[in-house]
């Protein structure tokens, strides 16, 4: 392995042999962790590689956990592909979200114990590991009656889809219904269960597949108001025969055909989010739309959320998440899990077309 | 002409007879108006037709007005061609904005007396005919010293212009630069000197054509920062260089395109307000500027402004307008005075790809 040569490693790995070796199990060893690496931008197939490292010793303000599961999200490929506009320092680990259990905590740590089950907050180097040391500020405790999955996935797509939905318009408040596209992914799937925990109704368009009945079905189950399909949308009459208001947000991450479809049954003065292109189509939008429709067009970008927002802010949408876990109002979306020494299969699922809007696949370190 | 049969016509001839004989020169005579009128949605140069027709007796809330000069805008032809979308009851006398002197004022009017200069600052049955009676509440006072095509075009291109530059970015307050195409437009021009008065850059982007030199200089009169062809702008290293920090603000009637190239020299959470589409061309987006770039894009339309705004907003609005216009910083676009009798050479070329473009006509009622 190329990377192992770099002098960034080499210096890292000099740093740690010089650190006082920490024992967990009683007896007295080098705590080995096992990480993924990736020390040029590129195909994450190529790039991306698994390496043991020495953990260094935990520093006053710091927490050693022991990862149980990471999610492979569309932005950890896109930023080993070099296509992210998040500038990381090579060479990184990747992996911006996960959840684990805290095995020891710095001498000046006092709200984080030994046994505590913690996700990681910030992005940082990185959570594709077994085994790692975190500042506790990118550190949040879990209660332990949230699954597994559910806490390893928490800080992207329920937050985009809780963002999404509070931010633009006042659809909690005002019993405002939405849409959106790509339904079916995994934000989709948060946006649909946060709609029905809100009692807000919701239109959700899919690309029409062999197993479209199924899909409805489960997204129906979540709490779909309406599933429809594109050609469905085009000319449902759901709006026309006053079964639904029109939607004021809607919520975009596949562009061209779809985003239009969606603007034009948007109401008068109704805006559109857009957090993702899976068509990789730009919007489109007609001069009327925006004069005599009066609509808005937003992106929205959890990472900028994120360094923008007060603490406060963000400890509020966290708690109510929390909470909607707990009571079984949120729950994962379609996942598998993949050992972590098998971690190209998961790679491999999120760089196919299906990955993306199919089943999350998440690294089971548990093994 | 067809039109002078039409049930309302009559209708409001036979109300005219009934009404008391008003007598402007001292001897006792009908008051005639010449206006002109369409009765059917349509091509504006078969469907309008000039018809004379008695004037009615002022009421006490009411104005009587001798026209001075109108202006043949876009949205008076298209509101003929019935594809824009304000209502209008048929038949109709267009004409949006225009400029008078009061002959007589109802019983009830106080602020407004014979000799003053009004605007119409509302749309009304029309501005298109050399005397009319109107509301009181829709005329404002102008200054004697405000040009005669400064007030005839008052309410429609530079308040357009002043609010995107009001509304969405603080460009004054905060010294953004602000980026337009179609600047040679009647909007563009008033864009390019609220700047210049409130000291704001600007990056104005106009088709390329033989006498660029020529229109370059005099959008440069007006107070443009810069001046770039299309083609110049995507080149064009005047971001690069720091001599202009990129803009927050851009202003777009075109579309297609020239709307796409602007948006790719904004900065991070900029917006762009489209208020025209000249190109007939939609605005694209791509996913990467919502996302990454944050950028925002918005339509503004001053018809909904109008009918949103508080009297505070729009009289201080006018007031800082006018002010403008009689310290000699806000001047006329480029236009031609034509005889009401050759309403037609107007609206001729209201109708042809240059005239939205070039020369703004005013219909002269005063011959």
């Amino acid at each position: 392995m190329a990377l192992l040569t770099s002098p960034i490693t080499l210096f890292t790995a000099a740093k740690c042999f010089a650190k006082s070796r920490i024992g967990l199990t009683g007896s007295v060893r080098n705590l080995m962790s096992k990480q993924l690496v990736y020390g040029e931008f590129g195909d994450p197939l190529h790039v991306v590689k698994m390496r043991e490292v020495e953990v260094p010793e935990v520093g006053n303000q710091e927490v050693l956990v022991r990862m149980l599961a990471a999610p492979v999200n569309p932005a950890d490929i896109n930023t080993i592909q070099g296509k992210y506009p998040v500038k990381v320092t090579l060479p990184c680990i990747p992996g911006n979200e996960g959840v684990g259990v805290v095995e020891k905590v710095g001498e000046e740590v006092s709200d984080i114990s030994p046994g505590n089950k913690v996700i990681v907050t910030k992005p940082v180097q990185g959570t594709w590991r077994n085994i790692a040391v975190f500042d506790k500020t990118v550190l949040r405790l879990i209660p332990d009656n949230v699954g597994l999955v559910e806490a390893a996935t928490l800080t992207v797509n329920p937050c985009t889809a809780y963002r999404m939905l509070s931010d633009f318009k006042p659809v909690k408040e005002k019993g405002l219904v939405v849409i959106q596209n790509g339904a079916n992914s995994a934000c989709g799937q948060n946006v649909i269960q946060i709609c029905k925990a809100w009692g807000v109704k919701n239109v959700n368009v899919v690309r029409n597949r062999p197993d479209i009945d199924e899909l409805k079905s489960y997204l129906k189950s979540l709490g779909a108001t309406y599933v429809l399909t594109e050609e469905e949308l085009r000319s449902t009459p759901i709006f026309k025969d006053k079964k639904l208001e029109k939607p004021s947000l809607a919520i975009n991450c596949v562009g061209g055909k779809s985003s239009l479809e969606m603007l034009r049954h948007l109401q008068h003065s109704g805006c559109m989010v857009t957090y993702g292109g899976m068509s990789r189509e730009p919007v489109t939008i007609p001069t009327s739309a925006f004069i005599f429709k009066n609509l808005a067009f937003y992106g929205f970008w959890m990472t900028v959320w994120n360094e923008r927002a007060s603490p406060d802010a963000k400890e509020a949408m966290m708690s109510e998440l929390i909470t909607m876990i707990t009571e079984n109002k949120l729950k994962a979306p379609v996942h598998k899990m993949v050992k972590f020494d098998n971690f190209q299969d998961a790679i491999g699922n999120a760089l196919s077309s299906k990955g993306f809007q199919g089943c999350k696949y998440l690294l089971d370190f548990n093994n």
